[in-house]
């Protein structure tokens, strides 16, 4: 029975009425939920718990959709380049997506705004130049260079809502496929706010509305192949935001057109993943604005029938910007977020709104997102569930987080009692951690970090998704590590460097492939932001750059940071300048045994003065004839003196316990703060916190075997001995 | 006793008459050659052999030189960006580089081509910004931008020749430092005339003079710290052909000036590996020009005292240009390339000259380039020769060279008879080879290669300098693949694919890395060549392309000629689209086993046709939680299908036995001449040449092992066991 009650929601399932109950109690839960395809009961209903009823506002409409076709979603849609063999050329416009998700919007209205290119030379064609054949779905252009490649954008509507498109499929569900509908238009925001209005008379036990979430998906574009289903995803794009109304509305509102170009960008759309663009922030302000004052309208009915209105932040979360500045102006009284990792407890936590509440996994289904089986025959939910909870935990101790929950079928766990009893461990120790951080902030060391990339706050912790589908990318694993790390973290933009953002930093963090939006891309052709940020680091401030960081083509360095970082990247340029000789020596202790950092190709000091603190042999080759390059020894950390400051490299960063102990050692190295101090484990699979306030330490065992580890406190070291993935509470 | 005579030339050496004359009867000469250091003795010259004598014309008048330090060749140097830390900065300009190598030149002359930038905004200073402080070798700028970085370039006078200061330093001579005078002035030019008739008058024996090479050396820049000696050198570069004069010249000829940037280009100088600009072409011009006119006056002078007039291909070669198409105007009787591996005897092979002569490895030095002993304890001479001709002699099969010959010290072989008789061997093959060639062309397969890059001709099979100083290149490790290969190889540029070099070419080949000479850099903006290259590919060419073929940003496809590859690299704008799942398999067996080529990440399928026939692994990171990314599987090996031709892939290429039997089995494949036929043998380690009007045939053991292998003629198969590196003719 969990030793205190409170800050977990429970999923409810009807017909399993006294399991509901029983576990409400077991895991302390004030709180029990209805999930996708469950519905609760009057008796659960009726037990004395705070109800959370989910909604998802644009689906879950389909007589109304059906009626209104014209009035689904939509998406632009570019063909794949085709090569024009003669002076005309045939191009199917369907042939390579999923029927079953598109359907060609060609009204007059979106008609208008259809482009084909001759991408061999990136020129658009005059449209007297194409004709469109409605009867076979084909775009013919009639004066095509032969052998120049062209492409077609139109607009489509979205006729299988993603989600559910995904569950569907995933389940092989036999059901019929649910749509969502866009409230850009008035008829559809009238059909809405009266169906809400329906929804809260009759439902009136419900305590919390949870939105799923507003209007717009993350983009999910699905291909007509089973071996490239995927075409693209992206959680932060805005492409699924369009239709030719809000093109319309757009043009009278800010005075010039977005054209398809301007989503398609040559096929490549925008991701996250690159800097943005000036109307790209338009439209993406036009549509924050459009999804705030229609979420207002709903909020403000939910809150008027006395409920209260939290939203998931996940799936159609596209437009609700929690870090943008306005999310306040919604209302809602909560945020809640699915966690698989711990950026992802601090991007929930970071918000400004009442309530913060996570999704744990795994989620009580038979199988889990990547397809292995979790409440089925092969699974192990307690470990699954140890290992999650190992990954956001470190977060929780840093950030503090109102509430968690489970999500799913609660019947799936009656046959598995230790999972029952590990999440009452789990929301005991929750509840726990959560009563220090309202006792007051956990100790953090001096030294301040910001991340700066082009997105800024506004991409605070989180990149594009979830870890796995964005772990390509150096900054994510950095985020992660951060996560759990006893150090205040913000994240800046270039705008914000002129701003004065880097008063109060003592480390600036620039971790990616270069021209992305993490490294910065273009940002770095600011003069002003480059020589603001060598004055820092020259006065003292640290710049840690990791990949790629601040390059940018059309400088004497690639890297713009070169000279506090003293390595740069030879493009190609500088092959045949020398390289200076070094030796890797780590003569502080700053990087842990175990940490690995992959090399990188290319790299030079550029004068000679950094120090190598770790250094890799080249690639493998297995022959002889190459030995020039392959035998070169490659800086894969190094450190360079500036003023009083210095530049850090790495040249890449994975987040595994030993580098993120590396990663939190060179940040105190930085900072001054030395490579051990007070409560720092000196056990790398081991992290704490200390609270100050509450005198209360905890100290988590990170790893899946028994660690022995000592702290030092103000009142002396303690030493204890932990199980696997276990969590120890000290009171000094 | 060799078996016939002529065609190989032998350092002779005074004080071992009887040596010089009994190892040019074992070896055959017919020619007796001094080197740098060596006089032959009148019992040599008068034995009735022909008699090179090497002269280096700009070196060796030191007398005049110190007497004419403002003639001395020059350089623009760019001083290292320096941080400003206030309003002004002083910048010393020699601090970085080899004292004993530069003079600051500030003449008035001079002083006028400096130039000061601000290189984080890459803008000029006016010069009322900034003074030079003679005394103390400074240049002070008052008007600095605080923690912006500046640098100075300026001239210099090179006051010790290169190839004598690299010599001296690497053999700790204690003579003269050798100092080189610019025929750019007028003086200089009518001293050397002077001295070249002396000279002539003075040398009534010798029948060749072998120039080393003509005035100007390939750029080599040293630096003031040991751990930093070699801080630039280019085989190909024009940054030693400056001065103040010739920069003036220019501008009256071209109606331009040249600025130090031109040179400079923001520390970067212009490396053959880069494209060249317009301006670098002028100054090319320009100073070919030069060497043209006042070298025919040279070299008429030769001819005029009845004696011939060799260049030797290195060094000083700058400005000679052998494959511009001028370079028959010198009227030279005889080109000398001293040669490592295959593509340099094809270098030598393919100009326009009546003479082509090697000059072979190991020089008899006590020590080789590399440092390691040759003629001295601990090194085996013998098979030093062994593996060097091992790399020649397969191009020699494919080309005519019509003499080789070697330098150094002969009484160093005294104490190596087996050297002496592997000379022997090696001097009576390569005389049969040449027979075989004089009576006709080898065998050739149908298909014919072209290599396209930025160049085109003008760098035929090199790159810019030996094999170790460029192999890094895929294209250095592809020329020398080429090197010996059955097949028609010539080489492309831009500009001639738009002339119609596309008519005889069945193979296309691009490699190199993105934004390279090799590659093709900013080339491929040319819409019309990728057009033509794109009809010429759909209508039967196979456009093969390695590592980062046709690669430039700005379109959809970061290969232009994706298209036809079926491939791409994503340079981080798809980090978000779905990826072709496929299964490598070389149904066809054009992949050789033990072949291997080196992944590349980020590479996808453009539309899922192409089919991979090779793939590899992604990295090896130790951890668990990235599994993303270093799980993938990359594509090394790709074909697609393009109309009636097709695209090739190699993310990369290394020489190997393996692999340079892969080159030639997917060149065969592309020309529909499948993997096995007509002499081509049944071990990859082993090649042969076939010679049909001679009807000879040619095996040759590539290995260090005894190889037994076939060869199917039009006479039946053929089959031999070779000893290590042997060479077996065979009559057919």
């Amino acid at each position: 029975m969990a030793e205190q009650k409170g800050g977990f929601t429970l999923p409810g399932e009807s017909g399993y009425e006294a399991l509901t109950l029983k576990m409400a109690e077991k895991w302390g839960a004030d709180v029990i939920r209805d999930s996708d395809g469950t519905v609760l009961s009057d008796e659960i209903v009726h037990a004395g718990y705070g109800i959370y009823s989910t909604i998802c506002i644009i689906r879950d409409h389909n007589e109304w959709a059906k009626k209104n076709r014209d009035k689904l979603q939509q998406a632009f849609l570019c063909t794949p380049p085709a090569v024009a063999e003669g002076i005309s050329l045939t191009v199917n416009l369907m042939e390579s997506f999923f029927e079953e998700q598109f359907a060609v919007n060609d009204t007059e209205a979106a008609f208008k705004y259809w482009e084909v290119y001759d991408r061999t030379c990136n020129k658009k064609l005059d449209s007297d130049n194409w004709v469109y054949r409605k009867e076979t779905g084909e775009v013919i252009i009639k004066t095509a260079v032969p052998f120049h490649r062209y492409t077609v954008s139109f607009l489509a509507y979205r006729i299988w809502e993603e989600i559910s498109m995904y569950n569907h499929t995933t389940n092989n569900w036999d059901k019929e496929h649910l749509m969502q509908i866009d409230p850009r238009y008035p008829e559809a925001r009238e059909y809405l706010l009266h169906w809400m209005r329906n929804w809260c008379e009759n439902h009136p036990d419900t305590t919390v509305v949870r939105f799923t979430s507003m209007f717009y998906n993350f983009v999910w574009i699905w291909g007509s192949s089973p071996r490239n289903r995927n075409l693209f995803s992206d959680w932060g794009s805005y492409d699924y935001t369009v239709s030719a109304l809000a093109l319309d509305e757009f043009e009278k509102q800010y005075g010039y057109a977005m054209t398809a170009e301007d989503f398609i960008n040559k096929g490549q759309l925008h991701v996250t993943h690159m800097p943005g663009t000036e109307r790209k922030a338009d439209w993406m302000e036009f549509i924050n604005e459009f999804v705030i004052s229609f979420g207002k309208q709903l909020i403000d009915m939910v809150h008027a029938y006395g409920k209260k209105a939290y939203v998931f932040y996940d799936d159609s979360w596209v437009g609700i910007e929690p870090y943008n500045g306005r999310f306040a102006e919604f209302g809602f009284d909560g945020l809640i977020k699915c966690v698989f990792s711990g950026y992802e407890a601090r991007l929930c936590a970071g918000v400004d709104v009442p309530t913060h509440e996570l999704r744990l996994h795994p989620y009580l289904f038979p199988v889990g997102l990547g397809g292995a089986p979790t409440f089925a025959e092969g699974g192990d939910p307690t470990l699954d569930a140890k290992k999650y909870w190992n990954s956001v935990r470190r977060a929780l101790l840093r950030a503090k987080i109102d509430r968690i929950g489970l999500g799913g079928y609660l019947h799936l766990v009656e046959k598995y009692p230790d999972f029952c009893d590990y999440i009452e461990k789990v929301s005991d120790e929750f509840r726990l951690i959560c009563s220090f951080h309202d006792a007051g902030k956990p100790y953090t060391i001096r030294t301040k970090v910001a991340v700066l990339h082009s997105w800024g706050a506004l991409r605070s912790w989180t990149l594009s998704g979830h870890f796995h589908e964005t772990c390509i990318h150096d900054l994510i694993h950095i985020n992660e590590a951060l996560s759990g790390l006893p150090v205040d973290v913000k994240f800046i933009s270039f705008q914000d460097i002129k701003e004065g953002a880097l008063e109060d930093v003592d480390v600036v963090i620039n971790a990616g492939r270069a021209g992305s939006a993490w490294s910065g891309g273009e940002n770095w052709k600011d003069d002003e932001a480059v020589t603001l940020l060598t004055k820092w680091a020259y006065e003292g401030g640290t710049f840690l750059g990791v990949n790629e960081p601040s390059a940018v083509e059309g400088y004497d360095t690639y890297f713009r940071m070169a000279h506090v970082l003293g390595i740069d990247k030879d493009t190609g340029a500088r092959v045949c300048h020398g390289r200076w000789a070094f030796e890797a020596q780590d003569g502080e202790g700053v990087i842990p045994a175990g940490a690995w950092v992959e090399p990188k190709a290319h790299l030079y000091l550029t004068d000679g003065k950094a120090r190598v603190l770790m250094a890799s042999g080249g690639s493998s080759a297995p022959d002889s004839h190459s030995a020039g390059e392959n035998e070169e020894w490659l800086p894969t950390v190094c450190e360079n003196r500036f003023g009083k400051g210095m530049g850090i490299y790495l040249s890449s960063f994975r987040v595994t316990p030993e580098n993120t102990r590396m990663l939190y050692q060179l940040i105190r190295h930085a900072g001054g703060e030395g490579t051990e101090g007070l409560y720092m484990t000196d056990n790398l699979y081991t992290e704490c916190a200390y609270y100050p306030r509450s005198r209360k330490l905890v100290i988590i065992n990170n790893s899946h075997r028994e660690q022995t580890t000592s702290v030092p406190t103000e009142e002396g070291i303690q030493t204890v001995t932990m199980a696997p993935y276990d969590t120890v509470f000290v009171e000094l």
